[in-house]
């Protein structure tokens, strides 16, 4: 770990998104970035700016969000880390660890790829430990149909079905690496990767295949609705509380 | 699953410990069994009484504790689950599964041996995702010589060292099964299996343990402390929220 002292540093995020109105600051509202660039304005004094990954909705996690955090004077990613934390209590936000970087990484715009997880709980009873991790579903869900289905989505597509109305990305074509579905005890994780995601996409998604994993819907029917471009052929768009940004790739 | 209406039934059931002050009923502080007695006698009028196989701490989680419930009159153990589930809510308790079971079933008497799990990660960063729910310790730990030191539980031992000076146990002399330590990337998890524990002991072990992973206790130091058979001997107790009773085993 370099100890040069820098105005810009990598740092990667943990965070429980159940209490904020997402990552993004917003007017009267906890956010994820409010949280970091206070307790890092407080501790280093002057104008910080802490620019993500990607912008979670209110109620995603993060395993490991990286994100790039600004001062207005060079301090060693070492004090970074240990002030940002200690200042974030008790907000559950954590900084697993920050390194100097010069000015030309960018935590967006340098990610060449985005990881995301899924959990869905298929049981009868609700959820206890897993309140606001998990999306609890009442009934059993066929697992391997919902795997076979996630093949409809790989490759590159027109994802209009697929990205909610205030998507303000400028194209709905994406390019999904991978879409895998896999089961453990009464838990099934599905997990996304590719370059980038449109708003609400991975929800989107996950919300169709759940149909599929409750027989309510065909992988024919998820083909119709990928091809038919049309958001009003989406299935419902799964709860935030069973997301989780896993991390990104540089 | 029988449908035959019953007013004794076994129940599973998954807690979150942090906001109860322990398993048993106590007057003025919230509990798991006051949460499941109230609920159950909400619906089904009458005295409850519900039983545990073990009576977890302040703070203890259950990933499933198993008891019995007893109610006035009989019911079906399909209505009891979904009626207290649905009036337990929003605490952070779920009756996994239910089932009627005779008089002679008793949660803790029945009980051949119980399962604990305790988690703790090493890392500089605090927790966010698991906060509550695991013992993070700001340096690394060696989980070899923790798992080569847990040896020295294994078996029949008069644990006196490791025990609350509050336990009612008639004797420190009890079998420990098991105590094993796995590691995956900064998790360390112990696992431990025995007929019965006394009070606070997998605590004491765990926290004498760790003292060994910081590199400041050595095998024949655990040895010692057990063989001395002295309570003041005992590392220091690890805090309750890495602790999960697992399961009970009939």
């Amino acid at each position: 770990m370099s100890e040069e002292p820098s105005t810009r540093h990598r740092i990667e995020i943990e965070y429980d998104g159940q209490p904020f109105a997402g990552w993004q600051r917003q007017e009267n509202a906890p956010s994820v970035q409010a949280t970091i660039e206070d307790a890092a304005a407080k501790f280093s004094g002057g104008k910080t700016h802490c620019y993500g990954a990607g912008r979670t909705d209110a109620g995603v996690h993060a395993l490991c969000m990286t994100a790039h955090l600004d001062l207005e004077k060079p301090v060693a990613s070492f004090t970074v880390q240990n002030a940002v934390n200690a200042l974030m209590r008790p907000a559950p936000v954590a900084i697993l660890s920050a390194t100097p970087v010069t000015d030309d990484f960018h935590a967006r715009f340098s990610a060449k790829e985005r990881h995301y997880l899924y959990r869905i709980i298929a049981r009868r009873a609700p959820l206890a430990l897993d309140q606001g991790r998990a999306w609890q579903v009442p009934y059993a869900l066929d697992d391997r149909a919902m795997a076979d289905a996630a093949e409809v989505f790989v490759g590159l597509h027109d994802f209009t079905t697929f990205r909610s109305a205030h998507c303000q990305s400028k194209s709905p074509v994406k390019t999904l690496t991978e879409v895998s579905v896999e089961r453990s005890a009464d838990e099934i994780q599905l997990r996304l990767r590719a370059p980038s995601f449109l708003h609400n996409q991975v929800r989107s998604i996950v919300g169709t295949l759940e149909r599929v994993g409750a027989g309510r819907w065909s992988k024919g029917d998820v083909q119709d609705a990928l091809e038919a471009a049309d958001r009003s052929r989406c299935g419902p768009v799964a709860p935030a509380q069973g997301l989780y940004f896993v991390k990104a790739v540089y």
